[in-house]
């Protein structure tokens, strides 16, 4: 498993309720993909969204963005976390 | 109090060891200034770090990154979490 963090650039219209409801899809599909999104970070004014999420590779975290609600992340990150 | 996100695009020769000590510097600045850094992420590979930070401003972060150890994020941006 790979710890990654994703970046929305800039998410059209993006709200609070929005993004929260985007992550319940993510949280319903991830299972099928032994996906984990952990954390989310957002900023309403500029439609940026960072997402924390384990998975088994880039192309698995990816894929249940897309099916859970389509917006696929502009850049995906390995990164491990401090202490 | 605001959360922000910042993003180090690119520190040359980043080691785990280099962030974690630059992190500690961090903890060690931070108080005078108000600002709190919670949590970190790396990719040694890119060379990219996240910060989570809780500052009064974006210049307090700022400030402290550059007393701490001189390297100043590429992008500071505000957040709220997602719940």
């Amino acid at each position: 498993m790979t710890l990654f963090m994703d970046i929305h650039e800039k998410v059209e219209g993006l709200t609070a309720e929005a993004v929260a409801n985007a992550h319940q899809a993510d949280l319903q599909v991830q299972g099928a993909y032994g996906v984990n999104y952990q954390q989310y970070w957002f900023d309403e004014k500029s439609g940026k969204v960072f997402c924390l999420v384990e998975a088994p590779d880039a192309k698995a975290a990816a894929q249940v963005h897309r099916e859970a609600h389509g917006l696929v992340a502009d850049q995906l990150i390995p990164v491990h976390a401090g202490s």
